[in-house]
């Protein structure tokens, strides 16, 4: 259903039983795929600045939570989730089953893998790419500039299952290798970019293995890297 | 007086002299305290995923500042303030005279005492307790998975009339007892369960007694407990 | 042009060619300069709990993004930028060519200098002064109450052309001094009031010069003071 005080541009193409909830706006060249719900009070593809000739896509069965702000340009698969007040720029690219959640915010040019996930207040700047089933926690921070203020942009790289812990902060330039762990509150400044390394540390040093780190309620199985626990999901 | 743009389900019940701004949302079974302002732009009750048959209640004398998300089958006593684009999830209970800062986010199931106050951009996990006169200030983090991503939650819980000063973390299960202060920026990786400390550092540790640290403009007097300094609130 | 759905006080004047959004509110005794765009779901002058005869003034050119809640009493020179959600709470002022980044908040009563740019989720207590030129980056957070909660409020000051970098905290009645640079992740806990200090660490101590921070692609070169960089900004 289309609230009637949505407003949706002509030139946007909904699909089959989408729900667009109230006081959203739709604007043009947007499509949305079947039975993807639009909460109230969303905007996509609609903001001052974007060309009205970028096309913006959000796959099918989405969730987009109130208050989120998708731009002109990106591009989402499938079975996206947003939380409240998600933000995601221009020309950002989302694979399938991602989750942005409330008040995250990706910067334009992002490029996430499929489940990628973003809990609350992650906050990423531009050029940043994380590789499928990578998970960034609350409030971390993904910078980019060197200089800051400046126009120079070092990509921030995080590969496959890794996941980063609440609070931390990775500088411009970092790549973290995959199926590892950075621990809640860690600076990183420099790449780590062997397999399934526990990080740790102001500034991040190496801890360890991932898989030093035992269930909380099995002491006996590790518990990273994390995919392994999910043996229905991940890769 | 209700805007004529809200949009108010037929199956709620609006107190006396309530007021609700222009683009709300009112949900199926919310009840709503006389005398309370909901401003403009948000929504209580009326998320997707919430079942319809979940009752929701704001108390009396409460004002719901714009862009505030409350859940169904939250319940909330008299004079509750939140600040914009709050966001408070299924299932949470409030005391009375809570207030929940712009930006804040309470996940689902969280207990929060009377006289509970957040200030802007806490971010509360699901399965928190927070007794009567907490006040947790700006960034505080409470989180509550031991192996994220996991299903396991290890409740938090802060005891009355204990202050989580700005920036600092919780991990999951930890305990503060009551009377005590965690200084900015702290991280709690352990429980401290006696009354009165004082905490800080990276981990914390005890610093001393929360009654060290005198008033800035009165060094004869301690600061803490802070309840002691406004005899006429606090239980 | 002006949406149809934006609510518009009678008592507010708006300049030649300005823009309102859907969905949005301006309230009574606001002034909106020249060529200003404030996009949908905005809310300026329009809270409740603002004495209707306060007067708001947001100067030409410029742009106020999505979920912008600009308080009563407000006064912003021309060409300021908004992020979305950004919030600017009353009696705040504000020079020529500010930027509140998304998700920032700036609390009652702040003074910014022109050009003060604020990044994404920087939160601001009352009772601070950034003088011209001064950045804050995502995450910084500004506090002011000596012994929390209380009433006393010790004001932040930054002097001009300072940056203060991601993640960091300054403590109440910090002043950092001209022309200086704080490292992320710092947490400053008392005054450094020279010009061109290097800060950093927890708590925060001088690490050298500003100018000790070379460019990351021109090794030759000081990165800072950052407006050496930038010839034809700055003063």
């Amino acid at each position: 259903m289309i609230h009637p005080t949505a407003i949706i541009h002509k030139d946007s193409v909904l699909g089959f039983d989408v729900e667009i909830g109230a006081f959203s706006i739709i604007g043009p060249n947007v499509k949305i795929g079947d039975g993807t719900i639009v909460e109230e009070r969303c905007s996509i593809g609609a903001n001052s600045g974007t060309a009205l000739a970028v096309s913006t896509s959000i796959g099918s069965q989405s969730v987009i939570r109130s208050g989120t702000v998708i731009y002109g340009g990106v591009v989402s698969g499938p079975l996206l989730q947003t939380g409240h007040n998600a933000i995601i720029r221009e020309g950002s690219r989302l694979g399938e089953q991602c989750s942005v959640g409330s008040g995250s915010q990706l910067q334009g040019g992002s490029l996430l893998g499929d489940r990628v996930r973003l809990h609350s207040n992650v906050h990423i700047g531009a050029g940043v790419r994380l590789e499928e089933d990578v998970w960034l926690f609350s409030n971390v921070l993904l910078t980019n500039d060197p200089n800051p203020p400046s126009e120079t942009i070092l990509e921030v790289v995080v590969h496959r299952e890794s996941v980063i812990l609440a609070g931390s902060i990775l500088m411009p330039g970092v790549t973290i290798g995959p199926r590892s762990v950075v621990l809640p509150q860690t600076k990183v400044t420099r790449s780590f970019e062997t397999e399934g390394e526990l990080l740790g540390g102001v500034p991040a040093r190496s801890l360890g293995r991932a898989e030093d780190i035992k269930l909380y309620d099995n002491r006996s199985k590790p518990a990273y890297p994390w995919a392994d626990r999910f043996p229905s999901e991940g890769t």
